[in-house]
């Protein structure tokens, strides 16, 4: 069944469990690491042909049922005036971040099929190169996500200067992630015009806040950004880690699916995000480290959780980490797939 | 009301409510700067004068309701045989972390009166200068968030080497939080012996895990640890970040009084851990770098979340972080005083 990923997201009945791994594409696999070693990562991202291979790496390994187009969460910034790069060891550095309203008011805005057209091309030849295989993701960092690393500069511990935006001029935070839900809600949209069957939009750092500040601060940004991409017709993933004490806010603002991480048990947030949406996690990647019977055992219980309801996708809490054996991801498709095959 | 910090732990009417702020000795205040300059922060904590002075600095300088004794989480792992430096910019490093359940066997536990002698002296020393001003608050690292540093050897993004060792030895992981929950226990129990009148447990890493893997490889370990403290009689605090997916397990490991981060509402945390107990926090850190109104907003808002029932101790929900402007510290601590002044 090569559409279960689709299905699961509309809690349409599978054949089995899907299952895709956020950064299935990346460090920890050889394939990756030799392509890494003549190029950084944006010129893999800005080359198609290169994102194509890369995206692909993961499908012609393991059992998956769904690529993601190998992008980046923060290229939708750099259209914007903002100057990316990543520095090796060091992850992606601003190297202008916003200092003031005038900052802010100073972003540009260009089309997102001229700035970002590199990743809607990788979209296009990933398609056609699937041929059917798996649905193809696409994706894009959530407005708050994006504020931090626009504001902060990198990434940051405590995000002093973002929640210092927010508190000390929320028009002008209000303005910023305004334009920013526009855009990534427009980037969402043109990765489906361009072939995406699903679009995920990740909050990363979304747990550095309170439930009263994402009510407050982001809800409504991540809901205008959603519902710009659930205008599309695809299946929309809402992501974001450390949600446990917002769930409810979080779903709130949208998504077909949530993805929530290892910290919560997926019984329950499913319960609180309410069970006419669908689930996406939530094994810890970490576990991956550990002999393959925790791995069995901690997917398992991930599975128990989700049993007799349809509208699940298997995934990780967070993105693959580099170091992780490979050979472990590829038994835990596998085993995603065996064990929830139809009894 | 010299004990309103104490009543309100067990939950006794108070006058006002109760605040302190974790870390209300540190870097954010002058005072601690100008000691710091000629003293590292072991040097501090191992000379009990100067632990004393730093102790004291913001009771004389805030309208606090309790004093904490100015130490750190980690010189318990010192006694075991783990050296243990303060490396300026990058925090705690443990030299020798352990690599093996050997290391693990390996690990020494002499008396805490004999290797942590410098801490209880303080205590004695402190007690003795407040003279009764407000009481004394001793403290301890948590089995889990001490098993971390020790494994570790440092601060960790991800904790590969500690969950690693849980899932790949779980008899060796048990075996050193054994023997960690004792120490922890005697040692909050030899701080009360030496005039701490209530202690406080920090698992400040302890957000780094799911529900499931709490259950299984810390709650019974935090549960020992705390109950130790609490045959002394007095109110222990059993503290943790980023515990909004499993509170009800965390608070069934004990503590008078659960103290929570700011990633959670104060109302629906308490419900869930049960209005039977205390509960502590939880203003977000960074809230007070933004302008004054935007601290006393929040301030009001996590009053607004405990009024009607006895039982809150106002904090932040984590440490001061450096840099905090102490007016804004200044003006909370009596915010809190004069918002819940008996009206």
């Amino acid at each position: 069944m090569w559409d279960r990923f689709l299905r699961a997201c509309r809690r349409e009945p599978v054949d089995r469990t899907p299952v895709w791994f956020m950064r299935q594409a990346g460090r920890y696999m050889a394939e990756y690491r030799a392509l890494r070693e003549h190029h950084g990562i944006l010129d893999i991202i800005k080359t198609p042909e290169l994102a194509v291979a890369v995206t692909l790496q993961p499908i012609q390994a393991f059992e998956l049922d769904a690529a993601i187009i190998f992008a980046d969460i923060l290229t939708l910034l750099e259209g914007m005036g903002l100057e990316l790069e990543f520095v090796r060891g060091e992850g992606p550095i601003i190297h202008n971040p916003l200092d003031s309203a005038r900052d802010i008011d100073a972003l540009v805005d260009p089309p997102v099929e001229e700035s970002l057209g590199y990743t809607l091309e990788a979209i296009r030849l990933t398609r056609a190169a699937l041929d059917g295989r798996t649905p193809l993701i696409g994706f894009s960092g959530a407005p708050f996500t994006l504020a931090c690393y626009a504001i902060e500069g990198g990434s940051s511990r405590n995000y002093i200067q973002a929640k210092s935006l927010m508190h000390t001029d929320p028009a002008a935070w209000h303005r910023l992630m305004a334009r920013l839900a526009e855009r990534v809600g427009r980037y969402l949209a043109a990765q489906v015009a361009a072939g995406a069957q699903a679009v995920q939009m990740f909050d990363s750092w979304v747990g550095a806040l309170g439930p009263a500040e994402y009510r407050e601060f982001v809800l409504p940004h991540s809901r205008r950004a959603l519902a710009l991409a659930a205008a599309t017709g695809v299946p929309v993933i809402h992501f974001g880690t450390g949600t446990a004490g917002f769930l409810p806010d979080f779903a709130a603002a949208g998504g077909d699916v949530v993805g929530v991480d290892w910290r919560v048990d997926l019984g329950d947030a499913w319960t609180r995000i309410g069970t006419d949406r669908a689930i996406q996690g939530n094994l810890d990647p970490v576990v991956l480290f550990g002999p393959w019977r925790a791995v069995r055992h901690a997917a398992d219980a991930v599975l128990a959780r989700a049993e007799g309801r349809p509208g699940h996708v298997f995934n990780l809490g967070h993105g693959i980490l580099p170091g992780t054996p490979v050979d472990h991801v590829r038994r835990l498709a596998e085993h995603v797939h065996a064990a929830t095959a139809r009894r």
